[in-house]
């Protein structure tokens, strides 16, 4: 685990999450600063601390869970698309230094921009949303 | 193979692309309006609309793949970090479908920010890159 690391602490239980999927090698759970609505991040449950060093296994298996979200996003929330993206080192935007992939479902004409400026989502809105993808 | 679809033709080889690596399923070259430079796309070799039709073994492939290109910018071009992108669907900023994943170099304080305006960028200057990321 890595020391202090938050998203090892979302995946030991120890810190809270709205969890939507997950596997013996990956977790899914929503952004709690969403860039859209439905913003979910892909975990690895092992540490790494960015795409690069995520061993092939685990990479391969939340690749595939973000697939299965992307379907789920359009088909449940009803998203017209959706980014997937992970972001490799702070001059790539990366915040969080455990391997993360973003499912950012898209909204026909949503203002979205990359960067986006982390902004804390409504609770209760999130949990909703969470609730609509499990 | 898509009926008019680029990248199959790319992939057939009947359409010129500057080629950095392939194998029996996905093949990866450098994007010709790149946002930064060292711009790749991965594509599966068989068509799929966007990432939601593209079969697990291809999808697969396509993410080892961009993890070791991911590695190669970072070793090769001197690249600070990168991101991994994919745009589902025209709200989401596609536009080419046929399924592609961006391996996009990223540059301390370049000034990045998506959806970037693609505009050719300079073909000997691009081959180049491509040679040493071969
Ligand atoms: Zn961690
Ligand atoms: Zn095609």
């Amino acid at each position: 685990m890595g020391e202090n690391c938050l998203f090892c602490g979302i995946a030991a239980g120890t810190i809270p999450s709205q969890r939507v999927a997950e596997n013996e090698r990956v977790i899914a759970f929503m952004d709690i600063n969403p860039a859209t609505p439905g913003h979910l991040l892909v975990i690895p449950r092992a540490h790494s601390t960015d795409l690069r060093d995520t061993a092939p296994e685990d990479l391969t298996a939340a690749t595939l869970m973000a697939q299965s979200l992307i379907t789920r996003v359009i088909d449940r929330l009803g998203a017209d698309g959706a980014n997937l993206l992970s972001c490799i080192g702070p001059d790539a935007w990366q915040s969080v230094f455990h391997t993360h992939l973003h499912v950012v479902p898209r909204y026909k004409n949503d203002p979205l921009q990359l960067p986006w400026s982390p902004t804390p989502g409504d609770s209760d809105a999130i949990a909703d949303t969470a609730a609509k993808l499990r």
